[in-house]
């Protein structure tokens, strides 16, 4: 839907600007634009100012890599977090999944992405340097590959695993299997096979 | 899904920030506002810079009540646009796409909105007094209801209909029927009867 009236300028702007958010097509732009101007200039100031607030205020952790205002984030802070485990995550969604599962006590690494050589997405671009850097530490013993189970997140784990078992650490995989509160039935066929293999004795 | 973890104030107010935008829930502005943070910086500057310039720089029309940047729009001003025509149109994105189908060359109104007592929206929310001063210049002569043909949408034709029908001056609505290049088999039933209904001699 190309627009054939003659648009303002700063809608023109703000339609071109809202499309860079992920997931946003040009109608939804002009949705949120047309929305926001009409019912809610307090939020589309707010917007303003928390984009330009979170541009100048953040940076990453020298540490776990995530978000943080700070040199060091709190959670690397937090003394009683066990330093010697060490969970890679794809992204700071990842890690708070993992954080609200309440299961983990040890530090995180968030790559803030994963390989993907077909976007031009390499060790490099993740800065895989820094994580080697982060792990060789002294105190990490084991590192948990929390990557996704995507074709990706299997790569990114499995070309990780390499360069940590080089550094002699133990290297673990979060497990696979039949998610909680999961009818076999409506499983699918993939999953149930690494059930199956991954069986454990109980 | 809560952030146990604590998040940087900066990354927190955007997110809440995001979530103001129509759509968008607390998981997809927490991708939004990771991505913008991680792969595109500029686009978080410019949307923050056109969203202020947009609110500072964008009012209603006098004439039309769509965003322009100065008194009356380019639209209303344009002389070749037949001044005894107004077509009324619930948002701007209507607008546009009246326009895109270049079957039409008078003027517009745009109410901005739509008559939906239950969200406490009513003729005095949407000005109906400055659209019945508007389409009372002595130069309308017939009104083209072009509200969306949803419950509310046809409501607020109706309501107004009667109003335009007490200034004397003619009032149309949009043709309803079966949708240009459509086979009838998958059309739906409402729109087959009102196709019927509302046959023509040819």
């Amino acid at each position: 839907m190309d627009a054939p009236l003659p648009e303002p300028e700063p809608l023109k702007a703000l339609i071109e600007a809202l499309r860079r958010l992920p997931g946003v097509g040009v109608r939804s732009a002009r949705r949120m634009a047309y929305y926001m101007l009409q019912y809610d200039l307090t939020g589309a100031d707010l917007l303003s100012r928390a984009l330009s607030g979170a541009v100048q205020g953040l940076r990453h952790c020298a540490r776990c890599n995530s978000f943080t205002e700070d040199e060091v984030c709190v959670t690397c802070l937090n003394p009683k977090r066990d330093p010697s485990l060490l969970c890679v995550v794809e992204t700071p969604a990842d890690q708070n999944m993992i954080e609200s599962s309440h299961g983990y006590r040890g530090l995180y690494y968030v790559l803030m992405g994963r390989l993907a050589p077909l976007e031009g997405v390499g060790p490099q671009e993740l800065q895989f340097d820094r994580l080697l850097q982060r792990s060789s530490d002294g105190l990490v013993r084991e590192v948990i590959l929390a990557t996704n189970f995507t074709a990706e997140g299997e790569t990114t784990a499995h070309y990780l695993s390499e360069l940590f078992r080089a550094q002699g650490l133990s290297v673990t995989r979060l497990a696979r299997g039949v998610p909680a509160g999961s009818e076999l039935e409506y499983v699918d066929a993939g999953t149930i096979a690494w059930a199956i293999m991954e069986r454990r004795i109980t």
